[in-house]
């Protein structure tokens, strides 16, 4: 069954901060209860640009040399002996941290505080920026036809928004503020208007990511060079205050604001990490308003609910991708999301051949290769 | 600001069994909390019906000359002295139980479990199949101008869904089985694809409501003169079951054939009023599998969550409502409904004026007058 | 039926900051769903002293001759015409927020939030440091012989800590740490117990408190004069952290370490309010860890729950009262309450006769008369 | 480590229906993630006596030389290479189901719905009526020294308590019905306090029962051979209803009264196994009054809880032990079981060294070596 399976492969290796080759690795071997993932759209995230300018995270340190890239899809190229729920040749999204399924985080159901997980481009595990991944069968997830390897890519994205929706137990009707259009934010909009809420507050400075945003789903827009967001939130509200607010830049600002929009009982999701510890927050009108707020790290159980979310066809994924790269030009790629954010959103890197121009190809869309 | 409002008004009201004249009858005089709505669409229920036929229900009996129609919008006629939130000529949805905010059921927001409650049309408490009704002013809900006065009456049924889908817990990307097609049935396929399930399979035996079904949102219709319903689920579902069930139609083989159907820790609504008491359920089906059931009573917190959820033009209600009857015509209008369910699915009657030809009207719609 | 019921009454009047006077006033007169009751005993609050130095509490402010205590008990004393679950003479505890049963929030079961509550002794709502008080009737709750009218005012407290651990969802076996051991603290020990907490861990700087924590249920005991209440914390829990923590003294700092002691997917409530409003939490900590915030005011739906605890006799309440006043001195029970932190936890007013020397009566007690 | 752990041990093994001879058999070795127990208590179940009588439970056919018993603590033996988190000689609580860790139930928290389960005792594996066994780390929970082995081995039926308590949302203040005051009933009973519930009524025939259930926190009991229980229920609770009740009896008769009892928004647990499949429910009643029904089957994430509240030691535990015996004589003990249910309740083997005399031994209780 492996036979169509080469030895070795093509890597993007970061060695240095800002320095990515290319370089030839082996194939990884499999175990039992693995798949061997022909990796075919990896998105680029936040967090691979700020290992590739930092070489770190908090506590987690690229030390040796690195892959990058965990928003991943591609076709089941081998599977392990005790695999039975995929083919060679399956299409499927690939959910990236590996949790050990023993301990308690695991046990009660939030395997993404799973202390043992193995997560994608996390140091020291390698991420998708290769042509070939292994990872464990239950983190991989068949999609339908109708579902492209880019979206199935940004069910990764998707996901941190499904969760904070189910954190935040957004309902039909809700009323929700987001601040930060950024890929996660813009699929937050997508998760929003999954579930149902009624009127989509979004908060940017860039009109590109705006544009997006709307075309998303979101109902209201703000520029926050141009508006102040507390005043307009009220506005569209008619002074109500939103039921539910999450925050995906990581801006101590636009956490305060975001607090400060919610109605008596309403709900804050941190779902962006900011880049210093002690940020003030307005405890009294916590207490009084009867506020929760829920940290959200990562997801959990948000893979089938996003695939079948995305195959429905209500949300347009298409004006989100707007740049796509050969695995050859994965440092052009991570420095075009660095440099341009008011002309990118999320950027696709294409391991396996050229880069593929698919269905949700658009006029503006820029094909690198 | 009372000025415009008649002394009298017309009543369709029922004095026996199958027998309802047209009568002229004095507008309520309202309290300082009261709102006098003058009535434009209400909806016939299954529950209108079923008085109408059988002069009770349970231990609810028409026992003097009584109103039916709860399932209805209209515009603000006159406001009580306490009332600021209206104006007269708004328009707005009723949500037809007025509850007493002081027993335990009310303080815990299951105000649908209120021992006191006033029922539009549920004895002795009239209906809305008059030229205004009175109500206290929390039970009226503001609606945008895109939506119908139609649609604003069809809000009762959808929050049966709505709060079947609140109750269990339904999901982005949740699979659901939906037993009986009739109005309710109907407007929970609406309710469920509000939520975002993502496969929504429905039961009944009259092709022009499995029709209507697919158009509501239905993925997979099985017509259970056809097929067997708890075959054909398990096909649609690779085996698997489905998450979520609710029996709309009180028939007890569609609800074990609605329990047989979920796979483990699933949730099954019971929603439809069986006829008969004793149902016989497999109870060891249920704590093997810990499947959760929850019996549903109408709604509480739903109107404003409809309201949006209906306005914003996900659904298309156009193809529910097949029939418009003048007030005059209120008896006729029972006995279509009575005896075309072949034919028709939601009847309007129109209290005020000759039936509107709206927004919603179709090539197919019958206008009786 | 009220031929007992004099028309005048004595009643503490504040006038100004620190000036309390006896003065005659009239009984209230009930309306048909209100009852009026012959108050026993009075617990003076944190806030009734804050009104007492302060003159108000952020937008609360004391602008007439304003009479304070909420914390409160009695006989039925009259009742009025609808009312019919109570008799002359039973034995109750009053919820002292009458809110309106008709907003969104009050629907929503979460009454607390009620914009148009009227509590006692929150500006305007004159409090319970009368004879006689009036009240409508869902919001009084008979309690048993074997609870103490002291017990029976604890209640409103006690509800607190309740409120608490449903929002907190603290289950058997949970492990809590709980921040200030004033009153409100000591009775969230309490209810900290009620749930099932199987260790509790508590903070404070006076020994007297510790002490009485101890006794009401606490199985740790930090002083944080004499030890790091995070290291103590950790070494307690061999380095896990807390599953819930409450900060009911609102102090900062001890907001902080209440947060910081939560170990991944832990809950904090903000039980107190603290006097600035921005204060600076670790906000990736939260998002980390998916920690859940959850503001706490006042409470709902908790006295049932809590007549039916305290009447258990599980938890020892008569440590907790500390002095006892008559209603002629509450003065001096203000400033014994503000002065004598170290020797006094709740003290008691008894508006009518000489104080009571009850079932909770010990040998520390104080009684002043 | 292993130096003292023999090569070889006695077992009890079941050959055919009430035939149980003791055999040598290897110690089973243990793997990397694996402990070694040595086994000092094992309590009698009723699915024990089930497969003993009819070889069977449904489709769980007992086909080989099988071995029962799953209620079960010990001491530590040995640990697998990767086991950091015990040492031997740790006295330890055994929970018996081993899942699979990455099924949708194990990621969801519902474990105990994990398709791929091995649990003690339920054909193909085999049980606890040995002298060693080896279960993987993380079902293996340390004890503190107040809780005795047979303590330890009742957390298993206490969980399913623990776990009925947390799906009904039982919580202080609750009044509940429990059906049956077998071992289940007992320790349901125990979690019901330990949930705080005010009220605890419940029913049985068997007046040693009803005794024990007393002792256990019940604050009322009902002999079903006397009085009739709905009757009963209704008037300790003035005529309201019970707010939660738990069928664990498995009988069709107490599963219709059990639900009778309930209140307007009551919630119904399915504890027991009935032996027929298909049971009358009266649905309308369901409908109408919102009833929530949980299926139970067994439990997840509750001996860690489990473990904290009995060690707190409110409850009293050693009424429930009323047989003891050695290994030797388990053939003894499940006849006692099976033919003394007016005499015996917990019976505890016993398979190193002869029956232990240990803190919870009574006056009553009978020690059978």
């Amino acid at each position: 069954m492996n036979n169509t399976v080469p030895k070795t492969m093509k890597a993007a290796v970061m060695h240095s901060t800002r320095e990515i080759n290319i370089e030839t690795i082996p194939v990884p071997q499999i175990g039992d209860d693995e798949v061997l993932i022909k990796v075919m759209a990896v998105g680029i995230c936040g967090s691979d640009l700020h290992y590739y300018t930092h070489g770190r995270i908090g506590n987690y340190i690229v030390e040796k040399p690195f892959i990058l890239g965990h928003e991943c899809s591609g076709e089941v190229a081998a599977v392990g002996s005790s695999v039975n729920r995929f083919n060679v040749g399956d299409r499927v999204a690939v959910e990236p941290g590996v949790t050990c399924g023993h301990c308690e985080a695991c046990k009660e159901g939030r395997y993404n505080l799973c202390p043992d997980v193995q997560f994608l481009a996390t140091p020291p595990v390698d991420g998708a920026f290769v042509q070939y991944i292994k990872i464990r069968q239950d983190f991989v997830f068949s999609i339908p036809d109708s579902l492209s390897f880019e979206d199935a890519a940004l069910i990764e994205p998707f996901s941190v928004g499904i969760h904070a929706a189910m954190r935040t137990k957004l309902q039909p009707g809700s009323t929700i503020a987001i601040m930060g259009m950024g890929p996660v934010g813009l699929m937050a909009v997508a998760a929003a208007k999954a579930f149902g809420a009624g009127t989509i507050i979004v908060t940017d400075l860039e009109p590109l990511r705006l544009e997006a945003a709307r075309k998303m789903g979101a109902t209201h827009v703000i520029n926050i060079r141009e508006q102040d967001p507390l005043n307009e939130i009220k506005t569209i509200t008619n002074g109500r205050g939103v039921d539910v607010a999450w925050e995906t830049a990581g801006n101590p600002k636009a956490l305060q604001t975001a607090l400060a929009s919610l109605l008596r009982g309403g709900k804050l999701a941190i779902v962006g990490l900011p880049a210093q510890n002690e940020i003030p927050l307005n405890v009294p009108f916590i207490a009084d308003n009867e506020i929760d707020i829920y940290g959200i790290f990562r997801y959990a159980n948000t893979y089938p609910k996003g695939i079948q979310f995305l195959a429905s066809g209500i949300i347009d994924t298409k004006h989100l991708v707007t740049d796509k790269f050969t695995l050859e030009d994965t440092r052009e790629a991570m420095e075009r999301a660095l440099n341009f954010k008011n002309e990118s959103l999320k950027i696709i890197v294409y391991p396996n051949g050229s880069t593929r121009v698919g269905d949700n190809q658009t006029d503006e869309m820029k094909v690198h290769n």
